[in-house]
Protein backbone atom coordinates (compact mmCIF):
# COMPACT_ATOMS: atom_id res chain seq x y z
CA UNK A 1 0.00 0.00 0.00
CA UNK A 2 1.07 3.50 -0.65
CA UNK A 3 2.74 5.58 1.91
CA UNK A 4 -0.29 8.13 2.43
CA UNK A 5 -2.42 5.16 2.76
CA UNK A 6 -0.38 3.05 4.99
CA UNK A 7 0.35 6.06 7.14
CA UNK A 8 -3.74 6.59 7.50
CA UNK A 9 -3.92 2.49 8.64
CA UNK A 10 -1.86 3.64 10.69
CA UNK A 11 -3.58 6.84 12.30
CA UNK A 12 -6.87 4.70 12.12
CA UNK A 13 -5.14 1.99 14.01
CA UNK A 14 -4.35 4.35 16.45
CA UNK A 15 -7.50 5.78 16.68
CA UNK A 16 -9.79 2.66 17.61
CA UNK A 17 -7.13 1.19 20.50
CA UNK A 18 -7.28 4.30 22.18
CA UNK A 19 -10.60 4.07 22.51
CA UNK A 20 -11.08 0.43 23.09
CA UNK A 21 -13.01 0.23 19.39
CA UNK A 22 -11.28 -2.75 17.95
CA UNK A 23 -13.35 -4.61 19.64
CA UNK A 24 -16.56 -3.04 17.26
CA UNK A 25 -14.32 -2.90 14.19
CA UNK A 26 -15.09 -6.48 12.82
CA UNK A 27 -14.78 -6.74 9.20
CA UNK A 28 -19.09 -6.92 9.33
CA UNK A 29 -19.34 -3.63 10.74
CA UNK A 30 -16.86 -1.88 9.07
CA UNK A 31 -19.02 -2.57 5.70
CA UNK A 32 -21.76 -1.14 7.28
CA UNK A 33 -20.52 1.85 8.37
CA UNK A 34 -19.20 1.67 4.75
CA UNK A 35 -22.23 1.28 3.68
CA UNK A 36 -23.93 3.92 5.70
CA UNK A 37 -21.39 6.67 4.40
CA UNK A 38 -21.81 5.55 0.65
CA UNK A 39 -25.58 6.30 1.43
CA UNK A 40 -24.95 9.79 2.38
CA UNK A 41 -22.87 10.16 -0.53
CA UNK A 42 -25.64 8.55 -2.72
CA UNK A 43 -28.05 11.28 -0.86
CA UNK A 44 -26.11 14.17 -1.70
CA UNK A 45 -26.49 13.48 -5.74
CA UNK A 46 -30.13 11.91 -5.76
CA UNK A 47 -32.23 14.91 -7.29
CA UNK A 48 -29.41 16.33 -9.46
CA UNK A 49 -29.62 16.35 -13.35
CA UNK A 50 -26.03 14.32 -14.75
CA UNK A 51 -25.03 17.85 -15.65
CA UNK A 52 -25.70 18.84 -11.57
CA UNK A 53 -24.15 16.63 -10.30
CA UNK A 54 -20.19 17.59 -12.33
CA UNK A 55 -20.71 21.36 -10.82
CA UNK A 56 -22.12 21.09 -7.42
CA UNK A 57 -22.41 24.28 -5.41
CA UNK A 58 -20.06 25.12 -2.66
CA UNK A 59 -22.00 23.86 -0.08
CA UNK A 60 -23.02 20.48 -1.33
CA UNK A 61 -19.15 19.96 -2.79
CA UNK A 62 -18.35 20.78 1.18
CA UNK A 63 -20.47 17.96 2.28
CA UNK A 64 -19.57 15.35 -0.72
CA UNK A 65 -16.03 16.05 0.29
CA UNK A 66 -16.88 15.26 4.34
CA UNK A 67 -18.75 12.10 2.77
CA UNK A 68 -15.17 11.19 0.58
CA UNK A 69 -13.39 11.57 3.81
CA UNK A 70 -15.84 9.14 5.48
CA UNK A 71 -15.82 6.68 2.76
CA UNK A 72 -12.37 6.63 2.30
CA UNK A 73 -11.83 6.56 5.92
CA UNK A 74 -13.95 3.29 6.43
CA UNK A 75 -12.86 1.84 3.04
CA UNK A 76 -8.97 1.75 4.43
CA UNK A 77 -9.58 0.13 7.87
CA UNK A 78 -11.79 -2.43 6.47
CA UNK A 79 -8.87 -2.93 4.31
CA UNK A 80 -6.72 -2.95 7.14
CA UNK A 81 -8.43 -5.31 9.50
CA UNK A 82 -8.83 -7.77 6.77
CA UNK A 83 -4.78 -7.59 5.96
CA UNK A 84 -6.05 -6.58 2.20
CA UNK A 85 -3.82 -3.88 0.05
CA UNK A 86 -6.19 -1.55 -1.67
CA UNK A 87 -3.50 -0.44 -3.97
CA UNK A 88 -3.02 -3.65 -4.96
CA UNK A 89 -6.18 -5.25 -5.89
CA UNK A 90 -7.22 -2.37 -7.48
CA UNK A 91 -4.55 -2.61 -9.90
CA UNK A 92 -5.50 -6.35 -9.82
CA UNK A 93 -9.12 -5.52 -10.97
CA UNK A 94 -8.05 -2.45 -13.52
CA UNK A 95 -5.53 -5.44 -15.26
CA UNK A 96 -8.52 -7.47 -15.24
CA UNK A 97 -10.84 -4.95 -17.00
CA UNK A 98 -8.16 -3.82 -19.47
CA UNK A 99 -8.55 -7.39 -20.64
CA UNK A 100 -12.02 -7.51 -20.70
CA UNK A 101 -13.28 -4.17 -22.23
CA UNK A 102 -11.69 -4.58 -25.27
CA UNK A 103 -11.42 -0.91 -26.10
CA UNK A 104 -12.29 -1.22 -30.10
CA UNK A 105 -15.54 -3.65 -28.76
CA UNK A 106 -17.02 -1.63 -26.38
CA UNK A 107 -16.40 2.10 -27.07
CA UNK A 108 -19.54 3.83 -25.95
CA UNK A 109 -21.21 1.43 -24.86
CA UNK A 110 -20.74 1.62 -21.40
CA UNK A 111 -23.82 0.83 -20.29
CA UNK A 112 -23.68 -2.67 -21.40
CA UNK A 113 -20.02 -2.62 -20.63
CA UNK A 114 -19.74 -1.48 -17.28
CA UNK A 115 -16.13 -1.13 -16.03
CA UNK A 116 -17.06 -4.34 -13.10
CA UNK A 117 -19.91 -5.86 -13.36
CA UNK B 1 -2.71 12.17 -3.56
CA UNK B 2 -0.11 9.73 -3.56
CA UNK B 3 1.93 8.64 -6.34
CA UNK B 4 0.06 4.90 -6.49
CA UNK B 5 -3.56 6.82 -5.87
CA UNK B 6 -2.59 9.61 -8.93
CA UNK B 7 -1.66 6.68 -10.86
CA UNK B 8 -4.83 4.90 -10.91
CA UNK B 9 -6.59 7.46 -11.29
CA UNK B 10 -4.35 7.94 -14.54
CA UNK B 11 -4.91 4.78 -15.79
CA UNK B 12 -8.39 5.02 -15.22
CA UNK B 13 -8.49 8.55 -16.99
CA UNK B 14 -6.96 6.64 -20.01
CA UNK B 15 -9.63 3.30 -20.14
CA UNK B 16 -12.55 6.06 -19.92
CA UNK B 17 -10.89 7.96 -22.90
CA UNK B 18 -9.80 5.25 -25.29
CA UNK B 19 -13.29 3.49 -24.43
CA UNK B 20 -15.46 6.89 -24.21
CA UNK B 21 -17.11 5.84 -21.50
CA UNK B 22 -16.25 10.08 -20.32
CA UNK B 23 -19.72 10.66 -20.73
CA UNK B 24 -21.10 8.31 -18.79
CA UNK B 25 -18.66 8.87 -15.79
CA UNK B 26 -20.66 11.72 -14.39
CA UNK B 27 -20.19 12.37 -10.48
CA UNK B 28 -23.95 10.98 -10.69
CA UNK B 29 -23.23 7.52 -11.94
CA UNK B 30 -19.80 7.13 -10.41
CA UNK B 31 -21.50 7.54 -6.60
CA UNK B 32 -24.48 4.48 -7.86
CA UNK B 33 -21.41 2.45 -9.78
CA UNK B 34 -20.11 2.76 -5.91
CA UNK B 35 -22.74 1.90 -4.11
CA UNK B 36 -23.58 -1.18 -6.28
CA UNK B 37 -20.63 -2.28 -5.13
CA UNK B 38 -20.60 -1.47 -1.82
CA UNK B 39 -23.78 -3.51 -2.74
CA UNK B 40 -21.91 -6.73 -3.54
CA UNK B 41 -19.39 -6.40 -0.44
CA UNK B 42 -22.02 -5.93 1.73
CA UNK B 43 -23.77 -9.20 0.72
CA UNK B 44 -20.08 -11.01 1.42
CA UNK B 45 -20.55 -10.59 5.09
CA UNK B 46 -24.47 -10.75 5.32
CA UNK B 47 -24.85 -14.06 7.15
CA UNK B 48 -21.57 -14.51 8.88
CA UNK B 49 -20.86 -13.35 12.47
CA UNK B 50 -18.75 -10.66 13.59
CA UNK B 51 -16.03 -13.40 14.44
CA UNK B 52 -16.58 -15.15 10.51
CA UNK B 53 -15.95 -12.04 8.91
CA UNK B 54 -12.46 -11.33 10.52
CA UNK B 55 -11.43 -14.83 8.95
CA UNK B 56 -13.65 -14.88 5.82
CA UNK B 57 -12.47 -18.86 4.07
CA UNK B 58 -10.41 -18.83 0.90
CA UNK B 59 -12.95 -18.33 -1.59
CA UNK B 60 -14.91 -15.57 0.00
CA UNK B 61 -11.73 -13.60 0.60
CA UNK B 62 -11.26 -13.52 -3.02
CA UNK B 63 -14.74 -12.10 -3.65
CA UNK B 64 -13.82 -9.74 -1.04
CA UNK B 65 -10.74 -8.62 -2.53
CA UNK B 66 -12.21 -8.38 -5.87
CA UNK B 67 -15.04 -6.04 -4.55
CA UNK B 68 -12.39 -3.85 -2.52
CA UNK B 69 -10.98 -3.76 -5.92
CA UNK B 70 -14.24 -2.02 -7.81
CA UNK B 71 -14.91 -0.13 -4.75
CA UNK B 72 -11.48 1.31 -4.41
CA UNK B 73 -11.58 2.04 -8.60
CA UNK B 74 -14.99 3.60 -8.50
CA UNK B 75 -13.72 5.67 -5.55
CA UNK B 76 -10.72 6.76 -7.64
CA UNK B 77 -12.63 7.92 -10.49
CA UNK B 78 -15.82 9.37 -8.66
CA UNK B 79 -12.82 11.58 -6.70
CA UNK B 80 -10.72 12.32 -9.64
CA UNK B 81 -14.02 13.82 -12.06
CA UNK B 82 -15.13 16.00 -8.99
CA UNK B 83 -11.49 17.08 -8.69
CA UNK B 84 -10.93 15.63 -4.95
CA UNK B 85 -7.88 14.19 -3.17
CA UNK B 86 -9.05 11.08 -1.43
CA UNK B 87 -5.72 11.69 0.67
CA UNK B 88 -6.69 15.13 1.67
CA UNK B 89 -10.46 14.70 2.56
CA UNK B 90 -9.48 11.36 4.68
CA UNK B 91 -7.01 13.12 7.09
CA UNK B 92 -9.41 16.27 7.25
CA UNK B 93 -11.78 14.46 8.33
CA UNK B 94 -9.64 12.08 10.47
CA UNK B 95 -7.79 15.48 12.22
CA UNK B 96 -11.92 16.16 13.13
CA UNK B 97 -12.61 12.49 14.29
CA UNK B 98 -9.55 13.24 16.61
CA UNK B 99 -11.01 16.29 18.12
CA UNK B 100 -14.55 15.38 17.98
CA UNK B 101 -13.92 11.86 20.17
CA UNK B 102 -11.95 12.48 23.34
CA UNK B 103 -10.46 9.28 24.10
CA UNK B 104 -10.90 9.42 27.61
CA UNK B 105 -15.02 10.15 27.22
CA UNK B 106 -16.01 7.49 24.29
CA UNK B 107 -13.53 4.60 25.18
CA UNK B 108 -15.37 1.11 24.77
CA UNK B 109 -18.76 2.92 23.58
CA UNK B 110 -17.98 3.41 19.76
CA UNK B 111 -21.92 2.42 19.24
CA UNK B 112 -22.73 5.50 20.74
CA UNK B 113 -20.15 7.56 19.06
CA UNK B 114 -19.59 6.19 15.55
CA UNK B 115 -16.08 7.45 13.94
CA UNK B 116 -17.92 9.78 11.38
CA UNK B 117 -21.32 10.54 12.05
CA UNK C 1 -49.91 -4.25 7.88
CA UNK C 2 -52.57 -5.24 4.80
CA UNK C 3 -53.93 -8.82 4.11
CA UNK C 4 -51.15 -9.13 1.29
CA UNK C 5 -48.13 -7.79 3.06
CA UNK C 6 -49.39 -9.93 6.18
CA UNK C 7 -49.64 -13.10 4.50
CA UNK C 8 -46.34 -12.37 2.80
CA UNK C 9 -44.93 -12.13 6.38
CA UNK C 10 -46.17 -15.43 7.47
CA UNK C 11 -45.00 -17.10 4.27
CA UNK C 12 -41.29 -15.62 5.09
CA UNK C 13 -41.49 -17.16 8.43
CA UNK C 14 -42.85 -20.29 7.42
CA UNK C 15 -39.88 -19.95 4.78
CA UNK C 16 -37.01 -19.18 7.43
CA UNK C 17 -38.97 -21.40 10.14
CA UNK C 18 -38.31 -25.12 7.97
CA UNK C 19 -34.97 -23.88 6.58
CA UNK C 20 -33.88 -23.49 10.18
CA UNK C 21 -32.52 -20.00 9.23
CA UNK C 22 -34.58 -17.83 12.14
CA UNK C 23 -30.71 -17.81 13.51
CA UNK C 24 -29.73 -16.16 10.15
CA UNK C 25 -32.48 -13.62 10.24
CA UNK C 26 -31.21 -11.25 12.95
CA UNK C 27 -32.70 -7.35 11.85
CA UNK C 28 -28.43 -6.78 11.74
CA UNK C 29 -27.82 -9.34 9.03
CA UNK C 30 -31.44 -8.50 7.38
CA UNK C 31 -30.80 -5.01 6.56
CA UNK C 32 -27.54 -6.10 5.36
CA UNK C 33 -29.39 -8.05 2.99
CA UNK C 34 -31.42 -5.63 2.06
CA UNK C 35 -28.91 -3.16 1.33
CA UNK C 36 -27.60 -5.90 -0.64
CA UNK C 37 -30.17 -6.40 -2.95
CA UNK C 38 -30.72 -2.38 -3.10
CA UNK C 39 -27.45 -2.06 -4.39
CA UNK C 40 -28.18 -4.59 -6.95
CA UNK C 41 -31.36 -2.35 -8.06
CA UNK C 42 -29.00 0.53 -8.13
CA UNK C 43 -26.57 -1.07 -10.11
CA UNK C 44 -29.75 -1.24 -12.74
CA UNK C 45 -30.20 1.91 -13.08
CA UNK C 46 -26.27 3.15 -13.16
CA UNK C 47 -25.42 3.76 -16.59
CA UNK C 48 -28.88 5.01 -18.02
CA UNK C 49 -29.98 8.92 -18.31
CA UNK C 50 -33.18 9.41 -16.60
CA UNK C 51 -35.18 9.43 -19.80
CA UNK C 52 -33.57 5.82 -20.16
CA UNK C 53 -34.42 4.86 -16.31
CA UNK C 54 -38.17 5.67 -17.01
CA UNK C 55 -38.26 3.35 -19.89
CA UNK C 56 -35.99 0.33 -19.66
CA UNK C 57 -35.94 -2.78 -21.67
CA UNK C 58 -37.48 -5.81 -21.50
CA UNK C 59 -34.31 -7.45 -20.33
CA UNK C 60 -33.75 -4.73 -17.46
CA UNK C 61 -37.00 -4.59 -16.64
CA UNK C 62 -37.36 -8.20 -15.63
CA UNK C 63 -34.32 -8.07 -13.56
CA UNK C 64 -35.37 -4.68 -11.72
CA UNK C 65 -38.63 -6.58 -11.34
CA UNK C 66 -36.89 -9.69 -9.80
CA UNK C 67 -34.74 -6.59 -7.85
CA UNK C 68 -37.98 -5.28 -6.61
CA UNK C 69 -39.01 -8.78 -5.55
CA UNK C 70 -36.13 -9.38 -3.27
CA UNK C 71 -36.34 -6.10 -1.98
CA UNK C 72 -39.80 -5.82 -0.77
CA UNK C 73 -39.31 -9.39 0.87
CA UNK C 74 -36.58 -8.40 2.77
CA UNK C 75 -38.28 -5.35 3.69
CA UNK C 76 -40.82 -7.49 5.23
CA UNK C 77 -39.10 -9.96 6.68
CA UNK C 78 -37.05 -7.43 8.36
CA UNK C 79 -40.02 -5.16 9.68
CA UNK C 80 -41.48 -8.61 10.97
CA UNK C 81 -38.35 -9.73 13.01
CA UNK C 82 -38.92 -6.02 14.46
CA UNK C 83 -42.53 -6.52 14.97
CA UNK C 84 -42.95 -3.35 12.79
CA UNK C 85 -45.73 -2.66 10.94
CA UNK C 86 -44.59 -1.04 7.42
CA UNK C 87 -48.09 0.35 6.05
CA UNK C 88 -48.33 2.29 9.28
CA UNK C 89 -44.75 3.94 9.48
CA UNK C 90 -45.24 4.63 5.48
CA UNK C 91 -48.58 6.34 6.62
CA UNK C 92 -46.88 8.23 9.61
CA UNK C 93 -44.00 9.49 7.98
CA UNK C 94 -46.21 10.51 4.55
CA UNK C 95 -48.59 12.53 7.09
CA UNK C 96 -45.05 13.82 8.32
CA UNK C 97 -43.76 14.84 5.14
CA UNK C 98 -47.22 16.37 3.92
CA UNK C 99 -46.89 18.72 7.22
CA UNK C 100 -43.13 19.55 6.39
CA UNK C 101 -43.37 20.39 2.48
CA UNK C 102 -45.62 22.80 2.34
CA UNK C 103 -46.91 22.65 -1.11
CA UNK C 104 -46.79 26.08 -2.48
CA UNK C 105 -42.92 26.42 -0.86
CA UNK C 106 -41.59 23.60 -2.05
CA UNK C 107 -43.10 23.53 -5.79
CA UNK C 108 -40.52 22.64 -8.23
CA UNK C 109 -37.69 22.52 -5.78
CA UNK C 110 -37.72 18.58 -4.48
CA UNK C 111 -33.32 19.06 -4.88
CA UNK C 112 -33.64 21.24 -1.98
CA UNK C 113 -36.20 19.29 -0.11
CA UNK C 114 -36.27 15.49 -0.52
CA UNK C 115 -39.21 13.80 0.84
CA UNK C 116 -38.06 12.44 3.32
CA UNK C 117 -34.78 13.60 4.71
CA UNK D 1 -51.35 -4.44 -5.17
CA UNK D 2 -53.08 -4.48 -2.19
CA UNK D 3 -55.26 -2.03 -1.28
CA UNK D 4 -52.92 -0.12 1.91
CA UNK D 5 -50.31 -0.04 -0.49
CA UNK D 6 -52.21 1.00 -3.62
CA UNK D 7 -53.65 3.76 -1.26
CA UNK D 8 -50.14 4.67 -0.30
CA UNK D 9 -49.43 5.11 -3.95
CA UNK D 10 -52.12 7.12 -4.58
CA UNK D 11 -51.49 9.88 -1.76
CA UNK D 12 -47.26 9.51 -3.21
CA UNK D 13 -48.78 10.49 -6.92
CA UNK D 14 -50.38 13.28 -5.27
CA UNK D 15 -48.29 14.52 -2.71
CA UNK D 16 -45.44 14.45 -6.09
CA UNK D 17 -48.08 15.97 -8.56
CA UNK D 18 -49.08 19.36 -6.41
CA UNK D 19 -45.35 19.93 -5.50
CA UNK D 20 -44.50 20.02 -9.62
CA UNK D 21 -41.99 16.88 -7.85
CA UNK D 22 -42.97 14.41 -10.83
CA UNK D 23 -39.75 15.74 -12.95
CA UNK D 24 -37.86 14.68 -10.17
CA UNK D 25 -39.21 10.79 -9.70
CA UNK D 26 -37.30 9.21 -12.43
CA UNK D 27 -36.71 5.64 -11.58
CA UNK D 28 -33.00 6.78 -11.74
CA UNK D 29 -33.29 9.21 -8.99
CA UNK D 30 -35.85 7.28 -6.77
CA UNK D 31 -33.56 4.00 -6.71
CA UNK D 32 -31.15 6.91 -5.30
CA UNK D 33 -33.37 7.74 -3.10
CA UNK D 34 -33.96 4.03 -1.65
CA UNK D 35 -30.54 3.69 -1.57
CA UNK D 36 -29.77 6.67 0.96
CA UNK D 37 -32.57 5.67 2.51
CA UNK D 38 -31.39 2.10 3.09
CA UNK D 39 -27.89 3.29 4.01
CA UNK D 40 -29.39 5.10 6.87
CA UNK D 41 -31.04 2.28 8.42
CA UNK D 42 -27.73 0.12 8.12
CA UNK D 43 -26.04 2.85 10.28
CA UNK D 44 -29.05 2.18 12.99
CA UNK D 45 -27.46 -1.40 13.26
CA UNK D 46 -23.69 -0.56 12.42
CA UNK D 47 -22.57 -1.04 15.70
CA UNK D 48 -24.82 -3.23 16.89
CA UNK D 49 -24.13 -6.81 18.06
CA UNK D 50 -26.56 -9.67 16.62
CA UNK D 51 -28.19 -9.72 19.85
CA UNK D 52 -28.61 -5.96 20.23
CA UNK D 53 -29.81 -5.82 17.07
CA UNK D 54 -32.55 -7.60 17.68
CA UNK D 55 -33.87 -5.17 20.91
CA UNK D 56 -32.91 -1.65 19.83
CA UNK D 57 -33.54 0.76 22.80
CA UNK D 58 -36.81 3.15 22.69
CA UNK D 59 -34.94 5.73 20.75
CA UNK D 60 -33.38 3.42 18.32
CA UNK D 61 -36.80 1.57 17.39
CA UNK D 62 -38.57 5.47 17.04
CA UNK D 63 -35.38 6.11 14.60
CA UNK D 64 -35.65 2.37 12.69
CA UNK D 65 -39.16 2.84 12.24
CA UNK D 66 -38.85 5.85 11.38
CA UNK D 67 -36.13 5.05 8.24
CA UNK D 68 -38.41 2.02 7.30
CA UNK D 69 -41.18 4.43 6.36
CA UNK D 70 -38.72 6.33 4.50
CA UNK D 71 -37.63 2.92 2.46
CA UNK D 72 -41.41 1.90 2.37
CA UNK D 73 -42.47 5.14 0.29
CA UNK D 74 -39.63 5.23 -1.84
CA UNK D 75 -39.92 1.88 -2.59
CA UNK D 76 -43.85 1.97 -3.18
CA UNK D 77 -43.27 5.19 -5.36
CA UNK D 78 -40.26 3.74 -7.22
CA UNK D 79 -42.45 0.41 -7.90
CA UNK D 80 -45.20 2.91 -9.04
CA UNK D 81 -43.81 5.11 -11.90
CA UNK D 82 -41.92 1.67 -13.04
CA UNK D 83 -45.29 0.07 -13.15
CA UNK D 84 -44.51 -2.72 -11.06
CA UNK D 85 -46.82 -4.00 -8.49
CA UNK D 86 -44.73 -4.68 -5.42
CA UNK D 87 -46.69 -7.55 -3.94
CA UNK D 88 -46.86 -9.63 -7.76
CA UNK D 89 -43.13 -9.38 -8.05
CA UNK D 90 -42.46 -10.30 -4.07
CA UNK D 91 -44.77 -13.88 -4.55
CA UNK D 92 -43.10 -14.51 -7.52
CA UNK D 93 -39.45 -14.19 -5.63
CA UNK D 94 -41.03 -15.92 -3.15
CA UNK D 95 -42.54 -19.00 -4.95
CA UNK D 96 -38.90 -18.80 -6.84
CA UNK D 97 -37.15 -19.25 -2.94
CA UNK D 98 -39.47 -21.88 -2.76
CA UNK D 99 -37.79 -24.08 -5.81
CA UNK D 100 -34.73 -23.08 -5.50
CA UNK D 101 -33.84 -23.73 -2.04
CA UNK D 102 -34.88 -27.02 -0.72
CA UNK D 103 -35.72 -27.38 2.84
CA UNK D 104 -33.50 -30.73 3.41
CA UNK D 105 -31.13 -29.25 1.65
CA UNK D 106 -30.57 -26.11 3.04
CA UNK D 107 -31.22 -26.51 6.55
CA UNK D 108 -29.44 -24.42 8.71
CA UNK D 109 -27.20 -23.39 6.44
CA UNK D 110 -28.21 -20.01 4.71
CA UNK D 111 -25.30 -18.39 4.60
CA UNK D 112 -24.34 -20.54 1.84
CA UNK D 113 -27.65 -19.93 0.11
CA UNK D 114 -28.82 -16.42 0.68
CA UNK D 115 -32.76 -16.51 -0.32
CA UNK D 116 -32.56 -14.13 -3.01
CA UNK D 117 -28.76 -14.38 -4.48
Amino acid sequence: MTTDLERLAERLREFARVRDWEQFHTPKNLTMALAGEVGELVAEFQWLTAEESAKPDPEALARIRTELGDVTLYLIRLADVLGVDLVEVAQAKLDDNDRRYDADRYRGSARKAPPSS
